[in-house]
């Protein structure tokens, strides 16, 4: 059976979930939707004989948390290959094709850490579909039917048939106006563009050669030139450090002949904000009401709220899609309707400097 | 020169303002809106020689507090006349309008004790206005001349005029709908009752014996079989126990044919709730958008929101007309158009016998 090396991107720092999400402790970190941290809810999903063991990219400050939460859950890891700097994701996607070329035959299944699949066995099935394809040579990606015109995500257009539920990518297309986002889920031929992907390392590296070859090459070299200390991986600091910082679709999706898609339906949540992390949290465990909220929560006369505290009594009066976070010594009320703007106050605590509220 | 006893009722619990408002440390003797707290406020009204010492009618529990207050403003008291239990305001008038009869020819100002007045030196001259009518029998009351079709408020119909800015009460009004308020707005015939009076203690009892019969009797007994420790008067418990618990509005006001009104423009507050101290706090000090935001506060696109803390720093994103309230271990968020509603989270604790939360 072919191998398939689950590589999860714990890179990131989560700022539109301030204060739940930290600098010391973002977002995959932390047990979001269910009981499970994100990394652990994740990591899960690439359970049996299908899966060698995980590889987490990640920065150097969180391999001691991720270690400890996968012992919590009896999960032993392949590597943590450390980034000395954060540079999107295409270099992420070399680097974790260079480390599964070495495990011989094995795919790379790379991923988020911090998303939510309410559907793991749809998932998993998903996978299935994807995988000769995927060693057939194409880059597969996952597309996520859509429910509504978001335009908060990227679209794939599907192209022909490669085989039951695999197609080729038409095209990409970037966050689109509402109206186009309209246009996209009546014609039925779009998916989110979720950024997970199957591919087999050698046909990525080709299409990364071919398509963004500085990026390959100091990716490459950063790995090569990394220091091992056990399972820890540290690229190198000024090789990767000069590698363009650039989106896996960007460099390579966009412009390779060998993208595939298979569309799915997995309830699927990105948890990129306090709105997605109210719907996420409510279509788990909701009052009659439409809230998500913590316990020992009082509501009055409020619907579609999210109240998360981490001790401090909360009371919500007369609220209507609003999320109300106590944490860590922060307390932050957001509009669901504008949660994006939540970065904002995070860029205010930096210019601040105000390192200890990050 | 005529004196006047500024009697000021502090007995209620302010349970709309929660958590601010505790059982312990109810809104008057908070620092609400200014610097000082609202019994501070309510006594600096009312300085130099038309005046004597105030006299406060409130709960034992808030004797000492009330005490430490005036001390910190270098102000005397002329007693504190403590109810044993609430029974409204027309006990109370009784009770201030004995107590008032032993000082030579003074007459009573009877104020509640968490009003904000804007403009003190309006509501002097208003008073002023009041004397000679109050001298001659008339039971005044000040009457808030309208800004709005508010129906949160019973209102006053003027009646024929007494002398210059003094009228007959033609007759009082229940709350209004909202059209009725809008017509008693246009009609300009009309005032808020706010529940602020000044009489001749004479002309009140006999208007009280008359109307209010029961009311009258045993509250002026509850008085004189009162227990007296220094300048804190013990209103019998037995006796004031089983008197009727009604509003002087109801009991006397409604019924006497010599009730007077004072129209008048003093920048009138209630602070009933928190919408009304959005208003009030928003007018002495605002930011751009209208938010009144205590120190330390992020606010990002947010608009007449009201937010105070007494330690934990907020941030509020995308939020228009709320109030954040983090105040002795609690976090209240509530719809400022809703805020009357923070009653009934009381009345969940009061059921639940949280009483370390009330």
């Amino acid at each position: 059976m072919t191998k398939i090396v689950p590589v999860i991107m714990s890179g990131g720092a989560g700022s539109r979930l301030w204060p739940l999400s930290r600098q010391a402790n973002p977002k995959q970190l932390l047990p979001l939707v269910t009981d499970q941290t994100m990394v652990q809810e994740t990591v899960e999903r690439f359970d049996g004989e299908r899966f060698t063991d995980p590889v987490f990219i990640c920065n150097a400050l969180h391999v001691e948390a991720i270690a400890a939460q996968m012992a919590e859950i009896g999960r032993k890891v392949d590597a943590f290959i450390v980034e000395p700097v954060g540079r999107n994701t295409a270099p992420c996607a070399v680097v974790a094709a260079v480390h599964a070329a070495k495990k011989d035959g094995a795919l790379v299944m790379l991923v988020p850490a911090d998303h939510h699949v309410k559907k793991p066995e749809s998932f998993r099935a998903a996978i299935e579909k994807a995988v000769s394809a995927a060693q057939d040579g194409y880059l597969v990606t996952f597309g996520i039917t859509p429910d509504g015109p978001e335009t908060g995500y990227g679209y794939i257009a599907q192209g022909e048939t490669l085989e039951t539920g695999v197609f080729k990518v038409d095209a990409f297309r970037e966050k689109p106006d509402l109206e186009t986002a309209k246009s996209y889920l009546d014609s039925g031929n779009y998916a989110w563009n979720a950024g997970i992907f199957l591919f087999s390392p050698e046909a990525f590296l080709e299409e990364a050669r071919a398509h963004a070859g500085d990026i390959a090459q100091e990716a490459e070299k950063a790995y090569d030139a990394a220091d091992h200390s056990g399972n820890v991986i540290h690229l190198d600091k000024n090789i990767f450090s000069a590698c363009p910082s650039e989106s896996i679709d960007y460099a390579v999706m966009e412009n390779t002949s060998r993208a595939a898609v298979v569309p799915c339906e997995i309830g699927w949540n990105d948890i990129g904000s306090f709105t997605s992390l109210q719907a996420a949290r409510a279509q788990i465990a909701s009052d009659d009401h439409g809230n998500a909220l913590s316990e020992g929560v009082m509501s009055e006369g409020s619907e579609n709220c999210l109240v998360q505290s981490d001790g401090m009594p909360v009371s919500i009066v007369g609220l209507s899609n609003v999320g109300v976070i106590v944490h860590g010594g922060e307390v932050l009320v957001v509009n669901l309707d504008e949660s994006q703007a939540v970065k904002k106050i995070v860029t205010r605590l930096k210019d601040g400097q105000e390192t200890d509220r990050l």
